[in-house]
């Protein structure tokens, strides 16, 4: 692995685990074992460590909000793909943590951000509406719309409201902001008993753990 | 008003305006139109307005959060309630703007911040179990579970999420909240026609206005 994706996959695991703030660039050197200086001829400071990341964020999301395939997924298989999408996030779970901060701090993040939630309310959106369409899903046109803002606002804040208010580990908290969409969703999935058992049996037994697999391994290999 | 009270007012506003971050004590005097030596008279730098602050939310809440009177709701009257919970938190809202950081930054609010977090917890448990038990809500106790997690989520996160993402007006934001509670409430609840289409036009009406006024004018009478 170079330098520089060694720097950024270091910066990426220090922010998620004391926030951006809590992190200098000297700490990142230090975990890496390497000058200041040197991490400096790779990176100009923080700034430019932060943007890269939203960057491989913003690439990694695009390649999970793809719109194909949507439309043959099963209730079951929509459930999966919530979780990944979780998961997906929660890779870069240090931009979630003070949303509004952390843009302020770094504006050229703010870009990216935004497309990043815009493209993620697109496909939840085309999702819970081709579920509504195949009548697998009872709702309203404005309850459309309220369900994809409960979706977007657990997927990007459940994870770090755990991690602030309960002593979840990080398997927990991305099983429990799936249990809080399904808890949601439920109710309104026409289902029959057997899929419905399948569904709460998946939750209950955090039986997904296969699809976070799909972090690719070259995520790391951008170009700096 | 005592200067002391004008002080923590002034400071609560431009807090909520600009986050605690963006805010120092000579921004606060400056405003108030003091000099920092008479602020300073008053309150020894930014952590004690802030602890200040937090002792007059957790004296707040508590009043909103009293267990009487519970038992005899009818199903309007539970969203009413759910939306003086999100106006009252919102009234201290620069305290969920960045929960993690703030607590980091100021251990002292720790306590308090918890403590009001178990009460609405708690109270919110209690409100739904009691429908659970008049057969107006159907949801198993694990189901009520994630239905207290994910309202307590909605009521303390989602003002500041439609803050950073979207161009709400205050008001809208209250009422975006309460609306991703009920579009999560509302396939559970076992209403007539009549009650469902009042909810939603209420909803839709923005009308339950007048509760706003449960913030006591008193509320800024505290010794300090």
């Amino acid at each position: 692995m170079k330098t520089s994706q060694r720097i950024l996959l270091t910066a990426l695991t220090l922010f998620n685990r004391h926030g951006e703030n809590g992190v200098t660039s000297v700490d990142i050197a230090m975990e890496l074992d390497i000058s200041p200086g040197n991490l400096y001829y790779h990176f100009k400071g923080k700034e430019s460590m932060v943007s890269a990341l939203m960057r491989m964020h913003e690439k990694q999301m695009q390649r999970v909000l793809v719109p194909n395939a949507l439309d043959s997924l099963t209730a079951e298989e929509v459930m999966y793909y919530l979780y990944l999408l979780v998961d997906s996030l929660h890779v870069f779970q240090f931009f979630y943590r003070s949303p509004a901060d952390i843009v302020e701090k770094y504006p050229l993040i703010e870009k990216p951000r935004k497309n990043i939630l815009s493209s993620l309310r697109k496909q939840l959106s085309q999702l819970l509406t081709t579920l509504s369409h195949k009548k697998v899903l009872v709702a309203s046109p404005s309850d459309l719309t309220l369900l994809v803002d409960l979706l977007s606002l657990i997927i990007t804040q459940s994870c770090q409201f755990d991690e602030t208010n309960s002593h979840m580990d990080e398997t927990s908290q991305r099983y429990h902001a799936l249990s809080l969409m399904m808890v949601s969703l439920l109710p309104r999935l026409v289902l029959s008993e057997a899929q419905q058992n399948s569904i709460l049996e998946a939750l209950h037994s955090h039986a997904l753990a296969n699809v976070t697999e799909h972090v690719p391994q070259d995520m790391f290999n951008t170009k700096e």
